[in-house]
């Protein structure tokens, strides 16, 4: 060994990640947080003394092995998707991220490839290069939304291995319709994932992709409790589809995964969904609300059925995003070069983000709005089919 | 969609996946576990109210993500294991096998291989492809030790990217002088992980690996508190290692890979390693008299540095293990064909295992011991160097 400090590139490392910086939002400390898409509303007294109620019963047993199986989760789980969902139709892991990985070791790795439509979730392709699988770039349209068409076209010409789509999409908010998701899922030669991370946060009436599984062994829905169900420092990710889906992600997933007090915890996360969804209204006024007002500030602003909303443009984004952190307001540089992600916060948090955007713009560097996605009209639930 | 079931084979599986069967234990119930080498002594109930109360206190935030380097607990790691290690040498994961799995992703991978030399811990192998990396076995002597001469020939023959050491040895017990370590290490050109989940169960004096990093920074030890620490419903795995290596894991490690829960959790049982590890001198008291006990009825007994003893030989291993599950005692059919495992559990379930296994034995088919490995004097802690 050299008297210096080692380098990273000094050791053997896999030559594509060689110069890559590890993935993951600024963790920068400011009085404002809405940068990760976090439920602002913490647990209430009531569920955290059951928390830790579950834990002191079940740390007595903490020095065995968890249920490898997760069971009674996936009861749980199926319980609340509904659907006429059974324990095994689902799965369980560490986040949805651990769950998408298995996916992918099941159905991906050399020689194979995944696809999916962007601007969208920008840990999709990450993973998959992750398993040693291709990624292929499709395109959305110019609104964020997908064209069936254009993305039956594009499976065709590809064939890829496992489709990703990702309703409501991240960074954009966009749900897809149905119908949609139905053609890809019928032109797919291989797996279908239809990620569902912020479903809870639709407009009412949208509908979800489990809807569609009963006649789709290759299909898979994810979920996961990091968003509407407030819980983002469980890890917990979960996902509907046939049970063979389930049988061959046993053969990949690490035995043990998922622990006990993660099972518990989130165990009594479902018990207690009417206290935690119960955020999810709120929430939507908010960001149904803060689409209104910015887009009364002559912004371009995606269509959002999630917990946050992608509003621009700006020739320099990175001076609006700045500017807001200046004023104590994280918010996300993220997705398209023009755009910023906002997260949907409380009330109060929503006020001064607003204040702050207030007093940045005058400054900005704003493209005017004409070419602006989504419809001209302040968003309102009552609009979606 | 036919009307009949989907068959796990109807899908587009992996191809080397299809046949397979999951990984793990068959989980049967039985009075007495001894079959996963798990700790017997569950947490005392101050540590179970201590848990009980970090838990109630970080709950208050798990809406939010959790810390994402985990720096708290990493810093408890690195105080813990000592050796001057400090929180930028230590890194920690859902389970030693999550650990595993991201330095093979780091390391490893399509057109790269990994070398481990058996009968060693079966997760080596199953990890390695499941991170589609080829797995070259290598192989123990009849003592279940390594040879250093044969084990750098071997090396150099085949130049492996990443070496697996298992010391302790799963599931023989065999620990491996420092020499040897220290010969692949020189030998090998990539990356060596020295496995010591069972580490604080060698005899006294044993050297860890953790004495090679200083000079070494291909080199990286892991270690798990689902052993020693009597915290397998945890799932806590951690490794140190030279920074540059840990700067590698957090490019392929799944962001906000661990929990609030666990890293609250594994800290508190790190605040109560006294207590948690007060059980290993009971355990390693009980080993030995293992050893010295199945010595003493004529079996083959592996020397062990473990909470396990690997015993044999038997003409019909299965019907021994079903003579014991049938005594109510269920042990561990693994390992080379002849042997099995049992695990050290408390007095009562070692006694309970002696008498089903003197009940069992006048109708097992054993092979006479001669060609037995390890020394023909019972186990001594003094005879260590």
């Amino acid at each position: 060994m050299t008297a210096g400090r080692m380098r990273l590139s000094d050791l053997p490392i896999r030559n594509d990640l060689r110069g890559r910086s590890p993935y993951g939002a600024p963790q920068i400390d400011a009085p404002v947080l809405l940068n990760t898409n976090e439920n602002p509303y913490p647990p209430s007294e009531g569920l955290v003394a059951d928390l830790a109620e579950a834990v002191r019963r079940d740390a007595a047993t903490l020095n065995r092995y968890p249920d490898r199986e997760v069971v009674a989760l996936r009861e749980d789980l199926a319980d609340y998707l509904g659907h006429g969902l059974t324990a095994e139709r689902v799965w369980a892991a560490n986040g949805s991220n651990e769950v998408l990985q298995q996916i992918l070791q099941a159905f991906g790795g050399p020689g194979r490839s995944a696809m999916g439509f962007e601007p969208s979730y920008s840990m999709h392709p990450i993973i998959t290069t992750g398993a040693a699988t291709r990624w292929i770039s499709g395109a959305r349209e110019d609104d964020f939304g997908l064209d069936p068409g254009k993305a039956v076209a594009a499976i065709e010409e590809h064939r890829p291995d496992i489709v990703f789509l990702t309703s409501p999409n991240n960074p954009t908010g966009t749900a897809l319709p149905l119908e949609a998701i139905q053609w890809v899922v019928e032109a797919a030669p291989g797996m279908v994932v239809v990620d569902e991370a912020y479903f809870e946060f639709a407009r009412t009436g949208t509908p979800s992709a489990l809807t569609l599984l009963e006649d789709n062994p290759r299909l898979i829905v994810t979920r996961t409790m990091s968003k509407a169900f407030a819980m983002a420092g469980t890890r917990l990710g979960y996902l509907a589809a046939d049970p063979a889906v389930i049988e061959a992600l046993l053969l990949v997933r690490l035995p043990y995964h998922l622990s006990t007090l993660t099972q518990a915890a989130a165990r009594v996360a479902v018990a207690h969904r009417g206290e935690l969804l119960g955020t999810v209204d709120r929430l939507r006024a908010e960001r149904d609300a803060c689409v209104a007002r910015l887009r009364g500030q002559g912004l371009s602003v995606a269509d959002s059925d999630a917990n946050f909303v992608l509003f621009g443009r700006f020739g320099d984004r990175r001076a609006v995003w700045e500017g807001l952190l200046e004023h104590g307001v994280l918010i996300r540089e993220v997705g398209p070069p023009e755009w910023l992600r906002v997260s949907i916060g409380t009330a109060d948090e929503m006020a001064t983000f607003h204040q702050a955007l207030t007093a940045v713009l005058p400054t900005a560097d704003v493209i005017p709005a004409p070419g602006r996605p989504g419809r001209d009209d302040p968003q309102q639930p009552e609009e979606i089919a």
